[in-house]
């Protein structure tokens, strides 16, 4: 069962108390693919520039990702950089250079559109409605947003999330387009503008997902060593989708197996985690299915009583 | 099996965004004592004013708690007073008048020497040290401590902790103690101070147990509404040890039960979580045990997977 993601593939220049690298793959796009592949096949619809990188195509490809709806055209690929706190959880953005990613039109390549699965990256919520549209056939569909689109652009993202089985975003982004300070009066205003499911990333402390009539909390995984927090929450993303995907969930019908979203938070969790132990998408040079799925038993070790 | 617990007793004032109580019933021994009182017998060592009114002796001795050890003396008692932020995450501290306990030397009643499980709340480590040293066939002792104490009582501190088989602080707190950002490598270093259990305590996410081979992560409840955290944290200490006293736990000759431990623990956050339902003390005036076993089922519910 295969899976479509659309977002940003791009350039990060990218400082942390660990280190600096001034230029490397990035992008949502990037991370929820490659986090996805661990578990299903993704299609990517993105835009780069042509100064991207053969070794980047190659490390893509070489995850089974499908490249068709990577389109190249003339300008420079999306650049942004930024540094990080010592204690890693703020991070101050240096430069955002959107270059070709400042007119990205999303093209469905044909094949595309009878995938089952979509995740759409934070892009403009109209791209990410016209995306969903061409789609025929899904199973299961949802994304991410930012606090941008949700200030400025809160008419058209409410039309856009409308549809969805699922929203994932952030503390801070759950509380603003709620209106909400409290996390579960905040989440239960957001299930009531479409997505039957809602997962509320929070950093270091986990995530809880939340459906009409429950809820379940994953903590964060605690690593020794957090090298670069960039991508982790679209690694989130890639994890929840991709093994829900790999499964071949279906919500046709209204019905979904919980149980199976429970597990998905904590594959989410796990591959979040994986994406911070080394800077960028290095963590996924060598990561494998057998370490993945032992440290989601140590999630199940962890948490058991 | 029964429990002694030794710390202030006070009077609090505070306001949240919910309202404003100039005077009620506060002080860390005071929420232990309570939340304990729900799994064990709680002896209480703590020093009050002439002021101290009978309503809030006899809410206390209607939890079958022994105060025998609740010194009364000439002055006032210890007065605090805070004020909230919108979102409580934060408080500042209006008013802290020490009162009768600036002088605070904790006095055992003879009968209390023998019981076997003993909680230290928050005071200056080296009176800390004093009560453990009077008693005599402990099974289980540990207990907390502040910023002050860490910083300009350190060497005290240590000698103090060296003996305990528990402590519990925050996150700051052993990120203080420890002289380490990352909470794993903070955690290793603390229990190479003496206790075989950490458990930190992360606020509104929960908390975390530590020992040398393992550790476990409780989230936090997700209230829908937060009156007042004022004592949360000491209720956790309360419903930890309470519980682990109430089951008769016995570390004599370094093995314990680490599945008891983790139980511990999800009663602790399910203590702390019913004190924010209601100002001050005022939800253990009505609170029984099978809705405490309810919301440990509620934790269990929320993050089975």
């Amino acid at each position: 069962m295969s899976l479509v993601v659309v977002g940003s593939v791009a350039y990060d220049g990218v400082e942390t108390p660990h280190g600096k690298v001034p230029r490397m793959l990035g992008g949502a796009c990037t991370y929820i693919s490659l986090a996805a592949s661990f578990f299903t096949k993704p299609h990517i619809v993105a835009v780069v520039g042509d100064d991207f990188a053969q070794e980047d195509v190659d490390l893509l490809a070489g995850h089974g990702i499908d490249l068709e709806g990577l389109e190249r055209v003339p300008g420079k690929t999306f650049f942004w950089a930024g540094v990080y706190s010592h204690d890693m959880n703020e991070r101050e953005t240096i430069t955002t250079e959107l270059n070709v990613f400042a007119n990205f039109q999303p093209k469905l390549p044909e094949r595309y559109r009878s995938q089952p699965y979509l995740l759409l990256g934070n892009i403009q919520p109209e791209l990410q409605k016209q995306v969903r549209d061409q789609m025929g056939g899904l199973r299961l569909s949802g994304g991410d947003t930012m606090n941008y689109w949700i200030s400025d652009y809160r008419d058209q993202l409410l039309a856009t999330i409308a549809d969805w089985d699922f929203l994932l975003i952030n503390d801070s982004e759950a509380k603003m387009l709620s209106g909400e300070t409290n996390l579960r009066r905040a989440a239960a205003k957001v299930l009531d503008m479409g997505p039957h499911t809602l997962v509320i990333k929070r950093g270091e402390y986990g995530a809880v997902l939340f459906r009409r009539d429950c809820h379940f909390m994953a903590p964060g995984y605690l690593l020794e060593e957090v090298f670069d927090p960039t991508g982790a929450g679209d690694c989130f993303a890639g994890g929840f989708i991709g093994y829900l995907a790999g499964q071949g969930i279906n919500t046709k019908g209204g019905k979904i197996d919980v149980a199976e979203l429970r597990r998905a938070v904590i594959y989410g969790s796990v591959m979040g985690s994986f994406c911070c132990e080394k800077f960028g998408v290095d963590r996924f040079r060598t990561l494998t299915r057998a370490e993945i799925d032992n440290r989601y038993n140590e999630f199940k070790n962890c948490t058991d009583f």
